[in-house]
């Protein structure tokens, strides 16, 4: 199935366009275990079974390759573990690895990413051009690719609000992912810039192109649910993209007490799912 | 030691400012052996032990992570094996892995990168700005990092060359390097590029920074050498930079007859190392 129909019809089953990012902090998982893949896999699969019991779930799943890539071997190991594990409970996983080289350096990238690891997505950075990105779109069609557009952080300003010819460098990124995409191609916007959301939905729109949005930022760092998705209704068709919340709802049982990890974090997604629902008025 | 010096005193050792790019290519190495861990790294200790039989020495070398990360967890323990055997050696080890991400993010592949790998060196993306950069600069001030700021890929065009206020996106990188960096913070230049390799040299001595240069892109690619070693004399300090050769040297046995592939690799490094020392008039 094409990237952008799994993503409508994972939306529309799951009643849920929320990403939940899947990245370990050892210091913050409450389990008693010395073996460190063994406590990731543990961790994830806890709050699995959780989602699977209750029924109510993500509509994709987002591991950072660099919070697992950071433990050394385990850690990869932990990462291809939580992988196979949310695929086969029929989850969107999308593997934010931020990838981008010359073309044939690109394509072993791909090999990675959509081979060795096998997930249906994958983040990339868009600074070396069409050339580093066409080898993962080349590859299986099926699969996503989200560029980074505008990104959440303080210092995405560097580089990506300098203007040439009118258009900040995130509005040539946007229009050139309208050149080159046909359904699988998508782009990183982070929530904590609603105004370079719109500019950049409207670009989407005034192209003719339904191009699917990853949005990281809400929570902790600071992006504004309501604006989110009041935009995303405005100018695109909601169960198209995702939003993502990472430990906002991993590590949900910090801020309430006695209730365990896993039902504290399903709780939190129950409660981001609803949000977002009573928000889109039924669109998901 | 700071990493400048690091450059500097090592390229006056060895009489070389080759770095020699570490890309297996299962197809090309003709070796005979089913376990791939163990073919890589055959390969490469078969040449290093060339490098030190000859006495004639590149000047660092460069492993690129995604030639090891393609082939899954035997490529990537052949990159720690093949990190670990090089930098026994003596020689600076850089590790091409393009990241960057937010700024906690960035943390967990610097520990990936200078921790579990122990890089002397790492290249990375600028896309996303300083915070995804300072991670890296503040984890160890020993090590070097390499930010892409003219890539030697075709589609480099397609965004670093869009101009902001008059001077395209890699000068404005170049500008951002000067004012982030101190001594650890380097550039990669694609060696296609001579025009844009000296108006980004011009930037650095206009604004007094000694910003090492990482430039791939002679050989295979078509990077003139004679025309990069000159800019390199004129507007800089040579034994600061470092040319990156990969292919062209690795797999230098497939265009000689009857010579075997450590043998013509070390011959051509060497010519290498001997066509800058001339170029050079001594110096490195």
């Amino acid at each position: 199935m094409n990237y952008s129909d799994l993503l409508v019809s994972t939306a529309k089953k799951r009643k849920s366009i929320v990403c939940l990012g899947l990245d370990p902090i050892l210091d913050k998982i409450p389990i008693q275990e010395n073996n460190l893949r063994k406590k990731i896999f543990i961790f994830f699969e806890t709050i699995l079974n959780e989602i699977v019991r209750k029924n109510i779930y993500p509509s994709a799943v987002k591991p950072n390759y660099a919070f697992y890539a950071q433990y050394g071997f385990e850690g990869l190991y932990a990462l291809q573990d939580v992988i196979s594990l949310f695929q086969k409970a029929g989850l969107i996983v999308i593997l934010d690895a931020k990838r981008g080289d010359i073309g044939s350096t690109s394509l072993a990238y791909a090999k990675e990413c959509f081979g060795f690891f096998n997930a249906d997505a994958v983040t990339l950075a868009p600074y070396m051009g069409y050339d580093s990105i066409s080898p993962f779109l080349k590859f299986d069609q099926d699969k996503g690719i989200y560029v980074l557009c505008r990104t959440s952080n303080n210092s995405a300003v560097d580089f990506q609000d300098l203007v040439t010819d009118g258009s900040p460098l995130y509005i040539k990124v946007a229009e050139k992912l309208c050149a080159w995409g046909s359904g699988n191609l998508g782009a990183v916007i982070g929530a904590t810039y609603p105004h370079e959301l719109e500019e950049i939905l409207l670009t989407f729109s005034k192209l003719n192109k339904k191009v699917p949005l990853l949005i990281p930022g809400i929570g902790s760092q600071g992006g504004d649910l309501k604006s989110i998705v009041g935009l995303l209704k405005k100018y695109s068709y909601l169960p198209l993209h995702r939003i993502n919340s990472s430990s906002g709802i991993l590590y949900a049982y910090e801020k309430v007490h006695n209730v365990q990890y896993n039902i504290a974090a399903i709780n939190e997604l129950n409660k981001l799912n609803e949000e977002i629902e009573i928000l889109s008025e039924g669109l998901c």
